[in-house]
């Protein structure tokens, strides 16, 4: 198969989150990096950009001229790869969109909900592909549970309870520290800092696994380091649509805790449980028998997982073949697509922009709740 | 040292509960069963105790009986044991407090919080011990958190995420099941199911480990599975008087989960968990090390939390244990009342009047607040 | 049903294992101590005895005084627990059988295989019975692993990997530590230390599970700790009658293990796992289907185990309860027997004289095949 | 940094391992593929060659050809992979290393001791690099362990005991199963299955971490699936040069193990475990603390392990990462020598020819030992 082009906004050398899509794209060699805008300092980005292999004719000095030149060439970008901070993906994605070109966004989305709706619409108009790296989602056994799920194997889901506790910002976050200040500056990180990093992916995951959707949020969050203005912790009472409840917990002072997203579904005929730290197991109890490990890889797995799985169950998998399997999908459907084919339900399993819009909506509303002292906000 | 005399009211025959108390109290020894009142069934009642080696003449056809016939003997029972349901708590508590007889009582104190406060006035003002048996605290790695805690180990704490999730009313509850229809019955079972069952337990277990007093609540009570009346699910907020925060949550609808009661504490310096299936070891994580799994028995521990241990490290202990050293400081204290030698507070080692109080407060409170639409409502 | 009396040799005050033994007889209260000789130093002995309650003239100066004596009375005892270090059982056990009286007894059952065997003919001719507590085995979970090996669920055993590491004596046993010298003094404790004290445990957990007999060993016995004679860690290999091999190991060097006794037996059509720190618990893995986690106590479990289940599932059971579990089946086998009826095998589910013969067996085989720098060895 | 060209031996469509290594390298892209002869079949090996981009002139019908032809362009590859069945290895790393390429081989590296020391002889000789893909010695956590006992946070090492359980030969191999059955061929797998598959990941991981070299074996393999030649079982006691002991268990049918290589290593001042289906954590036992567990990219990690780390702790890494913590050094080391730097000791962090040739003595000396009813070996 031919690689598709792809070109890259930020993600300047040291960027820890450009560098992971890199290779996880790598990883399949499906596509191939052609045109990069790494860093508001242009002659660090065309320096960066050389190392890459970039050529030096498509490594440009912000991405407006990007979106115009590549759109211009004939081996212009299939798609563009927005990873700069929240604040811009919004005019960086409408910019590649406008004239034509297919997107793959960070999370969460937007800051504003009319941001990702009118990316939802101008995508759907020109009908182009956005992808959203929810990457958690891309795990082959969220694949399963999903399916499960699917299959009727919880029956009606009753509640849900999902956490993500981290402690990385436990400590005081100053000069002193590795963590840079700004992320506790709402002037320039937005109304909200630890439920809209990983609260939102709380939210997707759930979504993803059960299908659910969100009727209405009932939110507390706190900021519990001292000094602090931004949330470092949020508790979230949830009803879905059409029945079921949950109770969400995110939290960046959890001492003892790197990066625990925990998702467990109980259903009317068993219940289904899952860390994002031990990626490949999953946890399934049947109302009628013991709990069972589910292992990634082994035979039990339907297709729809098993065609993520990668290596032997048994032989770990991680964080670069989670974001692989986000990318994997939304480039097999983008060269389909290109070569003129119609698109599927099922060639689009991958979060897209209505996934990144639910999970602007979740913050938001979440975000109205605790202001008004936990009152229900419906989304 | 001469064992005390004690009697009981409730645990009839094949009545869980009962026995456990009764294998508790024999474990050390420290008192010995007298005098009953075992069932509403005089006859039945009569023959267990007999059963149980107690003499006809001190088996009770009702409790004001006996209240009344041990208060007048010489060697009358110096303390009652409760553990009737929790309906009639509050008149056989103080038919014995009357009486001048101290008391054990099982858990939930009493269905209203006056009734409470008067069961702790009637104790105070006769100089009478009152022990809940709020059994999880017995055990010694709680003695050994809450050591810690008290030390300044975890510095101030920031947020507790506390739950208690259990499966066994997972599945219907009618005429097939081993579970009595009742329980699910407002009529008889009261206002709450869950959240005055187990969610009780949560309360009581984070205000002994951490020493906090809740000073409000914001509460969602479910009832998930179809044509239940009273809840079988429970989230509540929690903001604790002086600071910090709480999330609780209890469920009796969780597949997967037989009784797994686990707390998870934040402070400013480092964070504890334990969770009771596993209950002999707990997790330290200090802010600047690795997590620690520490292992009852072994020399860290501290002599308050290692005095309750009975066999050495890797020995497993379990519920009986736990509920003994409920017993044990409370048998101990009595004695030491008895021989006139003024108790205490260290005497006072297991829950007590106040903590039953509070307990009953939690309950009521979180009704409330759920009842009005999850609104925070003070305790 | 009354309640049996019994006697006591060794068990002092702050003799741990005899504390052990009368905590779980009380427990359920169908035997009652009456008479025993529990130190060499009369006077503890005796003062001792009047503590546990027991009449003065049946505190005895030596066990012959009481064998005989308690023979001859009316009401003497049924049995005699022997809790006496290991050098002494063989003469014990031999004095009271030859009065009579039936016997439990610690393990290891005694020094040499001709006295485990001399044991068992006399009880054998006297139709006593004779009990020997490996306390490990009165886990519910392991009679339930018996019984599904028992019904074929693991097909024809192949492998069994058995460990049982522990650390208190990883560190020099000298005069500073808590840890009596003797212990590694060969004259005084015989031939083996950790191969006869824990490595015992694993031969007779294998056995009681898979109902296997060892055909032969090959083993290492290892003294790790500079300056030590006996040793403190052993691996066994061991091959089975009828097919089937086996690898052993106990350590008492293992930092980070307190008394982890476990047990991985796999067969041609599925596996099972145990380990005795969280013994309410075990793993079965079918050949065809995903591990599963079976809990003490749930509806799963075969009579034959449930019956020994004395809590819930998730309300934990230990040590005593398990210990209590070897005493019940033989309290209630002796009733039987006292009453005239005749036992039969499903009443003598306890370990008996001749699993005490098969671990001294082990044992001294397994030494044999060390000295010998590890060559093949029958049993 | 400019790319080094690497050629690729074996590893043809579907097969596994050779895509594993193909990815693992482009992961971080510091070689690329250029020339080729991925499979017997001239044609297939050539059309899947295309595939992977490589042009039609270097995509070589054998290994000879390949090697002659790639030894006299001037854009030569730098190194050639040997990624084929076990049989081959030997004459497939001859004729590259002849003409002066260094090799990258799959383990076990030879069928015989002296084919290695052949391999190692030549290897010196013309100085080039050799590295054997024992992968598992590429996690972040090893590195860290091997550093710590290293500093001596051990002290003298006591015991080793480790495993390798699997059970994907569990059932039988038969022309109904996905298995080949060659692989039970002794005819065409060699004297071993089990030991050489994955009994020497044992060797080289425990080698790896501790520093010790095995001065003699006592071994016994088994065949325990009924009809099966060769092993798929094995027990290895094993005594090191300059004191310690170990104990080495594989097996290829545990049921309820996909992949659980397991080390645990008991010195005097401590232990450490872990176990490679949970790679990026380990536990350190301190003599006079609680267990603790170490989490990959904490800052407790010595530079040595974590500039292995590529993203945060609870960012799960996996087999392809640990893979390219092989490739990473050997590739940084082989640009340094051919910048023409000297190579410190520190450069070569990866497994070389030295230790494979350890592997294949381990493998031989066990089949002798096992041969002989389990008698001592000396490596």
């Amino acid at each position: 198969m031919e690689q598709i082009a792809y070109g890259m906004i930020g993600g300047g050398k040291g960027a820890f989150i450009g560098d992971v899509h890199r290779k996880a794209i790598r990883l399949d060699n499906l596509a191939v990096l052609k045109a990069g805008c790494f860093s508001r300092d242009v002659e660090k980005s065309k320096a960066f950009g050389t190392e890459l292999g970039i050529k030096g004719d498509r490594l440009y000095t912000d991405y407006h001229e990007m979106a115009e030149k590549e759109a211009s060439r004939e081996d212009g970008i299939a798609f563009a790869v927005c990873v700069t901070p929240n604040a811009s993906h919004y005019d960086i994605c409408k910019a590649f969109l406008s004239k034509g070109i297919h997107v793959v966004c960070d999370k969460p989305l937007t800051w504003t909900v009319e941001q990702s709706e009118e990316l939802m619409r101008i995508s759907k108009e020109k009908n182009l592909l956005f992808g959203v790296t929810y990457s958690y989602t891309g795990y082959p056994v969220v694949k399963q549970m999903r399916k499960m799920i699917q299959d009727g194997k919880l029956g009606k889901i009753r509640f849900v309870n999902a956490e993500y506790p981290q402690d990385w910002l436990a400590g005081p976050v100053d000069e002193h520290s590795s963590i840079a200040p700004w992320r506790m500056d709402p002037k320039v990180a937005g109304a909200t800092n630890c439920l809209g990093d990983i609260g939102s992916h709380i939210e997707n995951l759930v979504a993803t696994v059960t299908g659910k959707k969100i009727k209405k949020v009932c939110a507390r969050l706190d900021s519990l380091v001292e000094g602090r203005t931004l949330d470092d912790n949020a508790s979230v009472m949830v009803e879905y649509e059409g029945g079921g409840k949950g109770l969400y917990w995110s939290s960046q002072i959890a001492f003892g805790y790197d990066n625990a997203l925990r998702i467990r579904i109980f259903g009317e005929k068993g219940s289904l449980e899952w860390v994002q730290e031990d990626p490949d197991y999953f946890y399934f109890t049947p109302c009628d028998g013991p709990k069972q490990k589910w292992s990634r890889g082994r035979d039990q797995f339907d297709e729809s997982a098993q065609q993520y799985s990668r290596v032997p169950a048994g032989h770990p998998e991680g964080l670069y073949e989670a974001f692989a399997n986000i990318y994997k999908p939304f480039i097999l459907a983008l060269s389909k697509q290109l070569r003129g084919e119609k698109l599927d339900e099922i060639d689009l399993d991958f979060p897209t922009v209505e996934a990144g819009l639910e999970g602007v909506k979740f913050i938001n509303r979440c975000l109205e709740s605790s202001k008004q002292g936990s009152v229900w906000v419906n989304l």
